[in-house]
């Protein structure tokens, strides 16, 4: 089975139990609706590759490591869409949670989603527990406080904020989470790991400004120009379309450099380059035209 | 250093690592104005009164579930006080978290408070890795879908729910939780008090029936009438006053009853008495008054 089946079986296992039994219907309705079908997972996948590059000695932890990572980024989604933050209606194509469920069942939701994430790591770390205290601590440390994902939303609500501080707690903390856990599930040191995983970040983050300001709703599955309406800094806006893409450029040969010794670190660079590349293939053609 | 301090101490840590280093500061001030002060904390007080009749073996462990416990009280807290349910304004006698802080940060803040506590977990339980997957599925199944905190809040958007099962996940599980975790800490096997803890939950629930109807929201810290308000169903109003009460005692009866065999199952009986009974002491006078 190749890992994104593997992947998506696990996610399925993660959302029956959370959203079986003896759950609300509409909770476990929109549990699943937050998950299925899923965007790109690019988190989750840069999770595995970095666990395969590092020889996957415990693809039960990799995998249940992607899948926590996978259910915690749908969780910040659900409630960064809510009224209260960005008011999103579309995402992934669809109407949000809230727009599809209501605030109440999506505010839940997102919380049962984080629950979710560490009892997966639990259940499917029961038996290698020595790698479940290394996991729970690389993934909370990358969504919680005091600098992970809820840190970085935290900082739109600071009268000033640092933008490095800003974009690494926001984007890169949960892409270092990816690249530390894939290694530490393997039993790699972690902390190596992390410079990698903040680049990723932050080129990600480029990329994503490039396709708010260029993309098209249909192919990226949410509306564009939010960060203009929210008046959000863009690298597009800082440095126009093509310097914006110089700068996406540099930062993924950067994170490639930043590849720790590994035995698949050849392998790794090239899902790195490919992976990143998707994400804004074809937006310069558009703007071209 | 008794229970009590001993749990204030573990949460001040668990704070101030959430919202420690480079957090943002109104965030962490929020995290830190959600814990403390605490309210009774009568949950993890139960789930160290729990440990210390199972003779209290890994007190590391039990105090770190007693901690995590009350970190996701705290935050249930958070998010239920939200307009989108109770829209409560007063809290532990203070402006309720998104009263002081706005809703934006209530909603990360109890984002941080449900990491934290899985985090604090995995921090505390490095060096008894078997207790730590034990406790982190007993804690999760407490709070996540399909039956625990979050799924008894689910209800309410329900068409139809039942009673039962609706009381049982909002407030019984996270009691069960504390009676399991206690029990788990020590290395007994949990299941055999969950009955104890849902029990005391259900007492639990017609308490905070009682002083809804007949408290002093000076002495109980939120305001009272809030069923009335939000058209919920009340013991007091279902059984009179005097009905309430005499269910309460049965209900503390029973759960004295069902307290499993362990070297200190008279000193928990008694203990389980005392706090329950000073959840209504000084109702009944008054309402005869």
């Amino acid at each position: 089975m190749d890992a994104s089946a593997r992947l998506e079986q696990d996610l399925e296992a993660a959302v029956s139990r959370s959203a079986g039994g003896d759950c609300p219907p509409r909770l476990a309705e929109a549990i699943r609706y937050a998950v299925f079908p899923g965007g790109a997972r690019v988190r989750p996948r840069l999770c595995l590759a970095v666990a395969k590059a590092c020889d996957d000695t415990n693809p039960a932890a990799s995998v249940a490591a992607a899948t926590a990572i996978e259910l915690l980024h749908c969780a910040s989604l659900v409630h960064d869409d809510l009224p209260c933050f960005d008011g999103a209606d579309i995402r992934r194509g669809k109407p949000s949670v809230h727009k599809a469920f209501g605030e109440p069942l999506a505010l839940l939701t997102g919380d049962a989603l984080i629950v979710a994430a560490f009892e997966h790591l639990a259940l499917r770390l029961a038996v290698i527990p020595d790698r479940l205290a290394a996991l729970t601590r690389i993934v909370a440390g990358s969504v919680g406080g005091p600098s992970g994902i809820v840190a970085g939303q935290a900082w739109e609500c600071e009268p000033a904020m640092d933008m490095i501080q800003y974009q690494r707690a926001k984007t890169g903390a949960l892409f270092a989470g990816c690249t530390m856990a894939g290694a530490a599930a393997s039993s790699f040191e972690p902390t190596a790991w992390q410079p990698l995983g903040l680049a990723i970040g932050e080129a990600f983050q480029v990329a994503d400004d490039i396709r708010d300001v260029a993309g098209d709703m249909a192919v990226i599955g949410k509306p564009t120009g939010q960060d203009a309406a929210h008046d959000r800094p863009n690298a597009v806006d800082l440095l126009g379309f093509d310097g914006a893409m110089i700068r996406f450029e540099g930062l993924i040969a950067t994170a490639v450099s930043l590849i720790p010794d590994c035995p698949g670190a050849d392998s790794l660079a090239v899902q790195i380059v490919a992976v990143s590349r998707g994400l804004v293939s074809g937006l310069g053609a558009r703007q071209a035209a």
